[in-house]
């Protein structure tokens, strides 16, 4: 046995609460060990006289490792237990005294491992509507311009011309809320906005006033029609929070830049220095961008300030989620918060952070229920485009996502394939829709939430912002094409089949191909050169034969 | 190189900060492997055209691997890094991806490691007098009956006779304060008090009201003489919240018995029904113990109601130091209100969990500080009592509890042999007096804090509870002892020699010697059967040779 790579830790993605009775547990081991996996459990206080077990199954498989798996359901919610790893005839405990020849159930209670209590306030609870949330991102100034007069000298782009990065197009939430039935068309049933508050760029993540919307995209009636019209579709709405950074043009950087120590928001902003110094930037920003001052989220004055916009537009419109800008960059202390807060209110609003890289210190339920998944990103590239991952390790990959948060974590996990800060995949893929429809079919078939963005559905293009933010293209909307069909009919699959709610999950490679098994369907991607048999399935991009990177779904 | 055994995770125990900016950086591999690395990083904007490195040194070896370390200052505080790692001529690279034999720093934003942003809120701050504390556990019935006339009826325990579960031996507040000359003697400048609250108990762990002083020991203004005195000879107090459980005589439970339902306290508690079933114990309590209900801490009015406890004797009475009991089994969102509402108003006082396991979740800074170290506990009996563990695998034991959480914690962790819930030490090595004393070297000089309970200065014994709480000697610890001696200069050695106040640490086997390195002091204890030449030393029970289980610290 490779005992190096055997790994378990209690209070983690590997043993975590799902119920305030039902524990799921996870074992890793060496993927080139044979074992038999049983997890030895009872109650802490009389683990001694009344052992259970539970066979665990294996579950995932990565490059190097196995994960075995158990759900416990339990009597006694103060869990002590041992694994038991059978190999060949041999047997061998792995506790928190590491792999032994032998467990002295006497010391339990110095060295086995312990879930002490599961305590309600502690278990992660999943957003029910996340389970089948299918969802819609929109760059609102580049979407859709709303069927009525308004002061359109801001406006800077013609729309159908290639955007720069200080473009107005004139989109805004009218455009949005006329929209909401094609979007209901594509099988969308959610939408995340980027943001809409009082600011001078397009993007509008550098605001100025959190409290108003921007004179360009609306106003506050706008926002309310949205959301209501929104909501009388069964369709959930997702704002962006950007507590991150501020407008250097918000008021309270103002009163600083001209009052310095003596300004009551000095703290509220990390100056290196008694005053601020514009030419230098003595102040922490985003990025290198002297105009986006950062907030120093540790300030508890801060903290409130911010936590009463995530209310406000909460409480008053009533919205369904909040995605939350450069999270990563945010204090945990804020986010824990942010979370008391928000959860206190509507428990199924959804917190999304924007946190490219492995976010599990802010997924342990305290902080937010998902991240935006550019991980899944990265994969699908990876495979699809990059080359650099083949059906196998493209399927180990995907594994070992999974094994990086909670079950919990993963059902609500915000899949994308891009966004308005990647290049657009089919750009990416060199426009080669064939490879954007099979990544499609991952992306819905996958664990967790899939969300796409504006125009995806009609093979827009484009490279790294500014580019990637083109305005939509209306006609070729209306027209509709294959493309269009197919996210309608991926988003059906998510809709209907609830094998794709759960997080039953099996990803392998058989020769080239790339097979992933969710409940009674399976997808399968020709991820080599030689054509595969097309088998009888229930959604194809391919004709007579599986080519290169085409894929079809089965049931099983 | 052994991938399977390669570790490292963001914002664990493996990166994290230790001012607002310094990070205290960690890889694992397998110690099967001679590898050099390097940690290659920079700011997560300019990663791809700024990057430096750092060797990292190798600095533990437990039984499987080997800990490779760094401290990194860093100007942009927003961190991106990548390991690599040589090994003979092959040179590899560690990231989200795992191991690879190139790495694209074109792609890092979607997979190095990244440490985001230091916030000043998640850096956990040493709690700064931990440092050179040490601990004298007091359990105050058994202690001293302090000089002065008191109602003594509820005394059935004559001093000196062994008790029983219920036996009162009349040792109270005032016995303490009037001794703490003696604990200073002894080298200690903290005492941890179990609990004083009113309670029927000679315990106390079964509190009736929070807020009152039991009879028995005193009454609030001997807590205030207590405290006062403490502190004029530079001691520190630290007290016993017991928040998991209360006694089920206490006025909200009374009246949850009384009212069910109707009772503004039924949410208080974990009620399997409408009302209280005393005889089937429909509600949850502490072990087995029908007296002790267990409170509802994920109930918000329950958090207030407990941190009114915690804040009423830290602002009353200026102490400095909270322990928990049974802490493991309330919930992590009460310990986060906990620590935030305790550190807002004394950053300098202690919060030490009782939990007898791997306590990681609770040690990342947002909840507790430390807990009481059984772990270190069961290692020492593992080497000095069981003999399950040689010299080299005690020093691996001990390798590896450093290893599970971060050195903020380790230099604050309540490192102990036994206390009022454990066998005596010097009972479970029988009796065997040297045993005890080379394991208070160990106590003293490993990292972190050493915590005696009363009268193991002078070899007081004791097996399970009730019998290791038996009354102090006073007669024999007013003559003393080479032990008590013993205790005196370890202690001293403590305070003086700053090296001990730093996590620097090495141990290792040398033959059949436990030998630990802490600085320029090397501590050596003989764990075979043949002796050992005794060398020019600091401090030693041996005499002429190093015998078996004997010790003697000696400078490097």
């Amino acid at each position: 046995m490779l005992e190096q790579a055997l790994y378990h830790k209690p209070e983690t993605e590997y043993c975590y609460p799902i119920s305030e009775n039902t524990i799921a547990m996870r074992l890793r081991a060496s993927k080139t060990d044979v074992l038999q996996v049983d997890v030895v459990y009872g109650g802490k206080y009389d683990f001694y006289e009344k052992r259970q077990r539970a066979r665990m199954r294996l579950s995932y498989t990565d490059r190097l490792y196995n994960y075995f798996t158990a759900e416990l359901t339990l009597s006694d919610v103060r869990l002590v237990y041992v694994f038991e790893l059978k190999e060949g005839d041999r047997i061998c405990y792995f506790s928190e005294d590491g792999l032994t020849e032998k467990y002295d159930y006497h010391f339990n209670f110095y060295n086995a491992f312990q879930f002490a209590y599961i305590n309600a306030a502690d278990v992660h609870r999943q957003v029910e509507w996340m389970k089948n949330a299918r969802f819609y991102q929109i760059f609102i100034d580049r979407f859709a311009r709303g069927n009525f007069d308004k002061d359109d000298r801001y406006i800077n782009l013609e729309w159908g011309t290639v955007p720069g990065p200080k473009s107005y197009a004139g989109g805004d939430l009218r455009g949005v809320t006329e929209n909401l039935g094609y979007i209901a068309g594509l099988g969308a049933n959610a939408i995340y906005l980027t943001p809409f508050f009082r600011s001078v760029s397009n993007h509008k993540y550098d605001i100025e006033d959190y409290f108003t919307v921007d004179g360009m995209f609306g106003d506050e009636e706008d926002i309310r029609k949205l959301v209501t019209s929104a909501h009388e579709r069964g369709m959930r709405v997702v704002m962006d929070a950007v507590f991150n950074h501020v407008s250097a043009r918000c008021r309270q950087f103002a009163d600083v830049a001209e009052k310095g120590k003596n300004s009551p928001y000095f703290d509220w902003f990390i100056i290196h220095g008694d005053k601020i110094d514009r030419e230098k930037v003595n102040y922490e920003c985003f990025a290198s961008c002297d105009y986006m001052p950062k907030w120093n989220t540790s300030n508890e004055a801060v903290q409130e300030y911010l936590i009463g916009v995530g209310l406000y537009w909460l409480q008053k419109y009533d919205i369904d989620g909040w995605r939350l800008d450069v999270s990563d960059e945010v204090s945990h202390a804020f986010w824990r918060k942010f979370r008391d807060a928000v959860k206190k209110i509507k428990p199924e609003c959804a917190i999304i952070g924007e946190n490219w890289h492995d976010a599990n210190a802010y997924l342990k339920g305290d902080q937010y229920d998902s991240i935006m998944n550019y991980a899944f990103t990265k994969a699908c590239l990876d495979f699809f485009v990059l080359k650099s991952a083949d059906a196998k390790a493209f399927a180990e990959k995907l594994n070992a996502l999974l094994m990086r948060n909670t079950d919990t974590v993963n059902c609500m996990m915000l899949n994308l394939l891009d966004s308005h800060d990647t290049h657009r995949f089919l750009t990416e893929a060199g426009g080669d829709v064939r490879k954007l429809e099979s990544a499609l079919a991952v992306l819905y078939l996958f664990v967790g939430v899939p969300c796409i963005y504006y125009g995806t559905e009609i093979g827009m293009e484009g490279g790294y912002d500014p580019d990637c933010r083109r305005t939509m293209d209306w006609e070729k909307a209306r027209k509709g094409s294959s493309l269009t069909q197919l996210v309608r009919a991926l988003a059906g699959l998510k809709e209907r089949r609830k094998c794709l709610h759960r997080n039953e999950f099996r990803a392998y490679a058989e020769g080239e191909a790339f097979v992933m098994e969710r409940g009674e369907l399976r997808l399968v991607v020709n991820g080599g050169e030689t054509p595969l048999p097309l088998r009888k399935n229930i959604c194809t991009n391919a004709e007579g034969r599986l080519r290169s990177f085409e894929f079809m779904i089965e049931e099983i």
